[in-house]
């Protein structure tokens, strides 16, 4: 169905990581340009809008050998990974009613919700089909990527179900945020071990590292949510809570102080009001402190990882960037 | 992720037909009945709107080797089968604001089109898990579910997209159905012949007459819904012709009446006007025609199958089964 690139295939890691990471920015942008009449004008809306590929970047880190190379297959599943996240994007953008992404206009805004729902489903099937055309089908059966869809799904669906709901607790919020962030980290820093040949104990290490980091970088991207609605009120979208998404610090916040339960609950609070609030009661600082335990959780295991000098900086650099929001470097 | 049945998997062909089809009303049950709770509630209501199998049974029947008897796998990938399905009907009653389907309420009317669309999406990646623990993983990879996928996918974003549109050529009516029906039928006798062990030629054969049954399957069901706006306006759902969705009879009756497609084009008439004049001009039995000829098809290529003459006439009952639309049963 998709065409996979046809040159020849190397059966070792050849690529250095800058390679690497322009090999999958070409092998996504020529699926999403080249993709069948019916769905092109769609796919090529969505390609106008690409991220900054963290999942992708962590995958071929973790797929590059002790001498920094990295093989064609981890582009395959790395561009199957963006495909994947950008799915799930698109079927969340009918869900939350969004009507910017990226700061484009979002395709179920565009073209309504009924095509998005199709263009999320064959978003998915693109990219399995790109990640079952890698050279070694073994790896592609052990990554299983079905499982971390499921995940993904599940976190979703829960985030959905608690919309609005005040009483959310911290374990919820966490399972919430597990599934539908983390898993997909997980899922790309198991990849690019599997891709690497690493052994089942390092495999279990490697995913939970990306589990960590996964889990980091959406609480860093809550607490980014309150910090910009406090700072100048220049979020371009909604905020979490205008949106009904609890998240950390509002949950920790509201456990401090009775009377912004009461008035998130009676909805009688701005979004401005309620981020002003979560810093005084303490709740985004209570809720940094529980980043920061992630932090140091994914520093213990990365230190019991034996790789090179260079693969541990270049992991770190992605777990400083989840953990700061900011735009680091990521060594190549 | 999912739990597949542990029992110990036996590696040549030992289910009978009866045995293989209760197996995968068995799994598909389980997999709804015990998925993790959060979906539960949503994957238990689907399950009691299970259909009538016709593309699992078709695989089975594929599969089954010159004693009749059917490999474990191909349970498994029947089930999928019948789950990617039942994924693709959620999320069309998004897409056509369905409120029924198979007489029971749909998931997008009772839970509403967020939760149908996470759910639709959850199905799929169960759908894809089960299909991956075949013990054949050089069948499942030869299968390529997700290319099946994205062909469905293709043909229900042109159905949306030519909704209302009484322009539509025969070619594009073809195109469509080809894409949201046929594609998953010819998936079906494919995948059931890749597991029987069919060699290239086969395959080949196996996968078209699957497309052949998938289109005459298609046009029938069309056909119906003329047929039953006719008869006693019994149809428990809006028509066709009422939900946008312009099939081969109307297409081919307003090839020889301009009355009606003015009146069409004008929407002055109604779905019951629609389908008496249909079989007035007809539009209907040159439709009946089209679908004659692809029966023709069908058995030719079963003709020069090599196979049982219990599997021949297995299969003729599913082509006729498609044909004539009763229930007519499938010989175990």
């Amino acid at each position: 169905m998709i065409n996979t690139t046809d040159e020849k295939q190397e059966t070792v890691p050849t690529l250095t990581m800058d390679i690497a990471t322009q090999k999958v920015v070409g092998e996504v942008d020529r699926l999403l340009s080249t993709s069948p009449r019916i769905v092109r004008r769609y796919t090529e809306h969505l390609n106008k809008s690409q991220g900054k590929m963290i999942r992708a970047v962590s995958l071929l880190i973790c797929a590059s050998d002790e001498h920094g190379l990295i093989h064609e297959d981890a582009v395959k599943v790395a561009a199957a990974v963006e495909l994947l996240h950008l799915a799930t994007l698109v079927h969340d953008d009918i869900i939350d009613n969004a009507d910017l992404r990226r700061g484009k206009v979002t395709l179920q805004k565009k073209y309504g919700k009924k095509t998005a729902v199709i263009c999320g489903d064959y978003l998915f099937s693109v990219s399995l089909q790109l990640a079952a055309s890698v050279s070694n089908k073994d790896a592609y059966i052990k990554i299983d990527i079905p499982n971390f869809i499921a995940k993904v799904c599940m976190g979703e669906l829960s985030q959905h179900i608690n919309n609005f709901n005040l009483a959310l607790s911290v374990y919820a919020y966490m399972k919430i945020i597990s599934g539908k962030t983390a898993a997909l980290f997980a899922g790309s820093f198991y990849a690019g071990a599997v891709i690497a040949g690493a052994e089942k104990e390092a495999l279990e290490k490697y995913r939970r590292l990306g589990h960590y980091i996964g889990m980091i970088f959406q609480l860093t991207d809550d607490f980014i949510d309150f910090e910009e609605t406090v700072e100048v009120a220049k979020k371009p979208v909604r905020s979490d809570f205008e949106q009904g998404v609890i998240t950390l610090p509002l949950i920790l916040a509201m456990k401090q102080s009775e009377d912004l339960r009461k008035r998130s609950e009676a909805r009688t609070i701005t979004g401005e009001e309620i981020a002003k609030a979560v810093v005084k009661t303490g709740g985004l600082s209570s809720a940094k402190s529980v980043s920061k335990k992630y932090y140091k959780k994914a520093v213990t295991i990365l230190e019991e990882l034996d790789i090179t000098h260079e693969k541990r900086a270049n992991i770190m650099a992605v777990l400083n960037k989840a953990f700061y929001g900011t735009k680091l470097g990521v060594e190549s």
